[in-house]
């Protein structure tokens, strides 16, 4: 069985306060509950290949043409069928980042350059130093934003440059904006009302993390390039989102009072943990997302374990190390343990 | 958007009775129903990218060791994480047949080599045929038994043969045993109590069919090679089957009697079925399946379409033409329907 590298496996350990995922704090709306539930009376057949209404929902609930939507089985599925549909001859990723975009890569034999994210710098992105270590020319681009496990942005006037340096390179640039709403002024970040000008990007979303909808699978993307969303079409089963993960969708994107909640307590609750974590002498980056990218002493997982809170080791990013860590944001409750818990054990 | 293909649109056209996805006659069992949504209580967390429990208790169910289960979203995505896993250099599928082997194949750009099963032959199997059109060495085999969309079987003996002829060649066997369970005896066509012994075989089996879960999104794969396991674990998302989906599993396999009633319903109207369309003056083949396969006038899918009922026309089957049909076992209730609508439009 391959090691699993990621946050969120509380299925294997035990724990009661999952700090690893970056989930929202709320919980699943009740109206995603509810639609999902219902559901499953139409779950006997086939789910609907096409995805026809959540993305005519979904392209409303943008403003974009519903012809640059496409649905996946969690944003991860999207990443894999977007390198097959591509099949790119490089690709550049930044490290420290998310994991699967490499992975993805690799299945499918691409050679990956990873543009390193400089530890004095902060870990501050370098659209020069991004530049520089771009492959010469074709291929795709990874880019995360806010990154993950950093918790840092790029401004849309960056990313914007970013888009037309691919373009003049003919290369794709994914542009990974699942933890966009967690930000304190999404808009100021999103690529999303720029996409439709720009056929060489691809915008990746997800439900997943804004409403805690990671074990049903659903996932995004939007793109201007018809025929790169017919080819990830042509390279994928045909019935790859459950009809569940369909009508939980839905639902959710009525959910516009909850998103406000989720940003009101994110907000909140991320400076609340970043001055607690900075009180107990921990290095503590400026994360603008719903998780918390911090530095302390080796074996602080392990520890935490055994009082079965769970976070994320961040010694299997490159480019890190084993005292390099990442949390994510919670309500106030559960924040206070952790706090109290990392205090007993540290001080 | 590329083109759908399949049985089980039933969103893009205005149906009544679906006779086009080869779905249990019965529903999904209401327990596998009650499982599935008290499991939305807990998919706001990522789902076991393991699938632990679900494979031990298919483990168990199979009298297989655990090591040799792997679980996917859907039999389909299992064909294609196979065949990236595999990377064959040169693939054989046998036609008429089921097209996801063939989709999943040329989108890594795998050359297919076509065993044509012959019409004057009643489309039977034939060894010795399907030997001769073998690519020379290498490579993987897609076999389904029962076939779809002819519901005709090789026998196990017959199967084991070409485990060994595949085994010589250092060839894959892949062999989709979905529609087992509705055959009269099941048994007698599987090969997965010997696929312990060979390491080159992979069965493929699914909840989608036999427990009506095609809307959840369930299949899994049986096969004693570990290290081809772990590279399809390497190629694919962590979290490719959905919380909701390894619960409905579970509860699933729990099911005996339901299994029971099921084989029952098909085999009392698979025989009313067939005898109703012959007396209608169709040609008929024998299909032992969930599903039976007959030749008829050109454009009934579309005259019954107006009357909305669906059939699977089988004109987009290699070796077919528009005069081939496929329509799936359902109760008496519906088979009378479809029998009454039927004679109106031929009579």
């Amino acid at each position: 069985m391959a090691e699993y590298q990621h946050g969120g496996d509380i299925y294997s350990q035990k724990v009661e306060l999952d700090y690893s995922a970056n989930i929202s704090p709320l919980g699943m709306p009740e109206s995603v509950r509810q639609a999902v539930r219902q559901a499953v009376d139409r779950a006997d057949v086939y789910p609907d290949s096409r995805c026809d209404r959540l993305r005519r929902e979904l392209a409303d609930f943008h403003g974009v043409k519903k012809e640059m939507m496409i649905c996946g089985n969690g944003a991860a599925d999207l990443i894999f069928q977007m390198v097959l549909a591509a099949k790119p001859v490089s690709a550049s990723v930044m490290a420290p980042g998310f994991s699967e975009y490499e992975q993805a890569l690799k299945a499918f034999g691409c050679p990956v350059v990873r543009y390193m994210l400089k530890k004095e710098d902060g870990f501050q992105f370098s659209l020069e130093d991004w530049e520089k270590a771009l492959p010469d020319h074709g291929g795709i681009a990874f880019f995360c934003n806010p990154n993950n496990p950093t918790g840092l942005t790029a401004g849309k006037e960056t990313v914007r440059k970013m888009a037309e340096i691919c373009r003049d390179r003919k290369m794709i640039l994914v542009i990974d904006e699942c933890f966009n709403e967690f930000l304190d002024q999404p808009e100021s970040c999103s690529f999303l009302d720029q996409a439709e000008k720009y056929e060489n990007v691809f915008i990746l979303k997800a439900f997943t993390k804004l409403y805690a909808m990671a074990g049903l699978r659903l996932g995004y993307g939007i793109c201007a390039n018809e025929r790169l969303l017919e080819q990830m079409e042509l390279v994928r089963q045909p019935w790859s989102v459950s009809t569940l993960a369909q009508a939980g969708g839905m639902a959710a994107l009525k959910e516009t009072e909850y998103v406000k909640m989720v940003q009101k307590t994110v907000k909140k609750e991320r400076d609340y943990l970043k001055s607690g974590l900075r009180a107990l002498g921990f290095r503590v980056w400026d994360s603008k997302a719903n998780y918390i990218f911090f530095q302390g002493p080796e074996g602080l997982k392990e520890k935490l374990l055994e009082r079965r809170v769970l976070i994320r080791s961040c010694g299997n990013y490159h480019g890190l190390d084993g005292t390099y860590y990442r949390i994510c944001v919670k309500t106030r409750e559960d924040n206070e343990k952790l706090l109290g818990v990392l205090e007993e054990e540290i001080g």
